[in-house]
């Protein structure tokens, strides 16, 4: 989900993702999964680097959901409980929670070719094309060598265009202006989602900004559409190749047990929340819990997204971060303000700037039947910039879940509040944040250009998330210089993720530093053999100053914790 | 894999797993899975004391493998770096490292009912139940319910019978004596392999010792053993229902992408480690690495077990903790002798007494052909007391997965040493421990049955593994002792997993702890008020002891750390 930037917006920062992606493979961020094997579309592995950050940040979520909850809205102590589900669970768990019937897009195959496609995309790419001014043609072109190969994006139905108005004539036909700002209509039988301008940079060529629009299609238009259209691929350019929409499951299907039969098959999950609620009774059972209360969860989640992109913004195999905050349903709305602030602010507190984060608000058209509010923690991402792009949710849920899963397996799921002397399914407050997605939040943040240094670009970690927290350098390899070196390492290592770095002159060794965000580097030199003092030099402001070499312990403390 | 107990065995401890499977489910450590739609076979959930001491031993291993890896065999600091690497590969990667070839186990499916059965279990049943004395009959009936419910629990092929000598008439038909203590043989085109003294307390209702051995037989026996047998579940006895054995990939399939077809099919991981080899070349092209250097990984992977059994110890999905430390070829002993003693050292670090811990070597029948040593680290879980089953395994991979990866990948992955000037593949050891099954290690390990306390058990939990830390009681919910504890409780909890608990008489709370392993309980009374100090309970001594308010930090500190 994208939205139109605030209309105070600052221009877009000039951070590339793919300078980024280019630092995250040179530095051990990130690899490609099985790169040596040409890899596998949607999946990542963590490097060295990579794996000490996703850690800090699963590790600060958990320390401050779990051990040490925020005060409550009227200053009370919180309780929130963790808990670790199973990745596959029961088959009916997706039936009830509703993803085995309702977590689809709709695909279309060509009978010839045998490709499939999102049917969004053929119908937005032929919507466009059936009207294409002179250097379109051209833009076709590059559009389908991009389909081809599994990148092109796009939300449900996309048109490209030089503007709103143009990319409006191109679906509905005739000159027509939305209601400002950004509101959705139903036009023709289309429900209209109007987005935001989107950085269509991989598919513009010429530097322009390119308009997206997104409209709920009724099947049957695509349906009626597929059978008057020529396959994208077609060799004569001939309709009747393309064959009915299917509805295609975003879930991982596996079969469980010896025999592979419809008896047997089983989902990964698509979402950790569903194992909370199915342990809400086994937690209220044996836990010294009364709501309100959260259950918390950090764990891997899978969908076979068509089209995985954006880095590891939206892969196939993903790691979230949710809790499930149960409450009565007269509290329920002060609760729901409650998260919304507090992760907000939980995000700005691990160096995230407030004008690269924005609450965006579902308007009543997006919510869930069962929903009654919902907002966005919005990242200004590079690849969405000016505009923003998903990186928590915090949904008011209701109490759809524990009453799908009453229902579905027949188990009593009813609280008894003592004090309200009542029986009740609780109401449910759902901050539900990407690990992986704030990881790339945290690496898009922290990348920083910076001309003048011989790294040319450094990641501003805030210390809590950096990877590396220091670095201890002797100034050469002789003198007793590694010796003293390698015992204040010996010394910092127990409590803190430290490097030693022998090697080099001490400029490349920096930038190596600067590179990984390693936000302080002490260095052992002459002086240290004789007074005892180090030099740290700090990431952010080159300042170079020293301290006694048994400071540097409560040095670090101070500005990390621990 | 189970193992004959050292003959000075003491006798078994009492601990059942009846018993600790029920605390575990009363105090949320552990839940099965989808409980509440019936559960799902092999999956297991972990509660909020489970997660909490899961990720004590998980961030124990990390601490001790990565962030302070132990010193070297000659006092030399190792270098090992982390990484994490997705659940879903490139399939390619299976082929190489030979999962899809040869991790299977041949299985019959029965023409007539549709059931399907491990070969080894339809014919250690058949081959028993041929020469069947009297009551045994009753038996059979008992073991043909198991199987049928999925429970029956067999290693290769399996005969139970009331001495090792039976065990042996019934599959060899003659009086044979195996060669003590132990040993394998082979015995008429046989691989024989004989097992310890097995504790099948599933099956046995009579409390008598059962003997259990297993043999590992040509396919084509099985074949010709099919083919005259009937299906235990044939209604006329007659043989012909069951159809030749096949063999069945323990790896759990799923498809990539919006097309299924067989270029989509990939696989869940059965093991962390083949992605830390993926990733060499990776990490030694952006790290400071030389060899030798380990990389560690921690993650879930999955096993389509046919027989899911023994609670957590051998689950459908579970995690690892697995380290590949790349060495010279000339050096590999050197390191795979260091690598078995440390990592037995660092368990009974955690509390495990030496007394159930065994490393077991594996001869050269057991081992793979690429490897030239194996040895496990085995615990005595009660279901295997007096004998031992596994819970780490230390291997000499030789530079076999690299060089498998080299190959099928055209990537070249030799290393460059300089101080060798010599390119080579390096030779790996490989301490692979299981983490699900280290948490139930410490599980079994810190059940103590104690009649005089009213909790009549307590969980002996290591400091450094309990769950909850530390408990803090006021004494009586008024006269200013909540507030005291509160203010202590919001100190400790900055920095340790505490709990605040406040109802209830003392007793139970104390109670309610030694259920949870928590090994230390602050309590708040009257004199608190007066003269600053709480009451210490220590959980293993009982002991009591006054200390000041203010020394309750440094008191835990002193005993847990951080």
């Amino acid at each position: 989900m994208t939205t139109p930037p605030p209309e105070t917006a600052d221009a877009p920062t000039a951070k590339s993702m793919e300078d980024i992606v280019a630092l995250c493979k040179r530095r051990g961020f990130i690899f490609p999964a099985s790169e040596i094997y040409g890899g596998i579309n949607g999946f990542w592995d963590f490097g060295p680097l990579g794996v000490e950050l996703k850690n800090n940040l699963r590790d600060a979520w958990w320390h401050d959901m779990v051990r040490c909850p925020p005060e409550g809205p009227d200053g009370e102590s919180l309780s929130i409980v963790g808990l670790d589900s199973a990745i596959i669970q029961n088959p009916k768990v997706w039936e009830a929670s509703g993803h085995v019937g309702g977590f689809n897009d709709p695909m279309v195959d060509d009978r010839e070719t045998k490709q499939r496609f999102r049917a969004d995309q053929l119908f937005g790419l032929f919507h466009y094309t059936a009207q294409p001014p002179g250097k379109d043609r051209l833009f076709f072109d590059d559009v389908k060598e991009k389909l081809s190969a599994g990148e092109f994006v796009a939300p449900l139905v996309t048109v490209v265009a030089n503007s709103e108005e143009e990319a409006i004539r191109h679906f509905v036909g005739r000159d027509w202006k939305p209601p400002k700002p950004y509101k959705r209509d139903i036009i023709e039988n289309f429900k209209l989602e109007l987005n935001r301008p989107f950085d269509l940079s991989l598919l513009d060529s010429q530097g322009k900004q390119w308009y997206c629009m997104s409209i709920r299609i009724p099947l049957q238009v695509i349906e009626n559409f597929t059978a008057q259209v020529p396959s994208p691929f077609s060799k004569d350019g001939k309709a009747g190749n393309l064959m009915n929409p299917r509805m295609f499951n975003l879930m991982f299907k596996t079969s469980v047990g010896a025999v592979q039969d419809e008896d047997s098959v089983v989902y990964l999950r698509p979402e950790t929340a569903q194992g909370i609620f199915l342990n809400f009774k086994n937690v209220t059972d044996t836990q010294r819990v009364k709501v309100p209360f959260g259950i918390a969860q950090i764990g891997k989640a899978f969908r076979n997204e068509v089209t995985p992109r954006n880095y590891i913004f939206r892969s196939r195999e993903f790691e979230q971060m949710e809790m499930e905050f149960f409450c009565h349903e007269s509290e329920a709305t002060k609760w729901y303000d409650f998260w919304v602030q507090t992760r907000l602010d939980w995000w700005k507190s691990l160096g995230i700037s407030a004008d690269n984060l924005q609450r965006r608000d579902h308007d009543a058209a997006e919510l869930a039947h069962y929903s009654t509010a919902c907002a966005d923690i919005e990242y200004r991402y590079p690849f969405t910039a000016p505009g923003f792009g998903e990186l928590e949710g915090i949904a008011h849920r209701g109490c759809y879940d524990l009453t799908q899963h009453q229902e579905h397996s027949g188990a009593k799921l009813t609280y008894f509040d003592q004090e309200r002397n009542e029986h009740y399914l609780p109401h449910v407050i759902e901050p539900a944040a990407g690990l992986s997605r704030g990881v790339l939040v945290l690496l898009c943040e922290a990348y920083t250009p910076d001309p003048e240094r011989p790294s040319k670009v450094y990641m501003k970690f805030h210390p809590r998330m950096a990877p590396i927290k220091a670095a201890i350098f002797p100034l050469v390899a002789k003198d007793g210089m590694p010796e003293v070196a390698q015992q204040l390492y010996d010394e910092l290592r127990a409590k803190y993720a430290v490097q030693l770095d022998v090697k080099q002159n001490i400029g490349k060794r920096y930038a190596r530093m600067d590179e990984a965000g390693t936000p302080y580097c002490f260095t052992i030199d002459g002086q240290t053999l004789e007074d005892q003092t180090v030099t740290i030099r700090e990431r952010d402001t080159l300042s170079q100053e020293r301290i006694n070499i048994d400071q540097v312990g409560s040095y670090l403390a101070d500005r990390i914790g621990g």
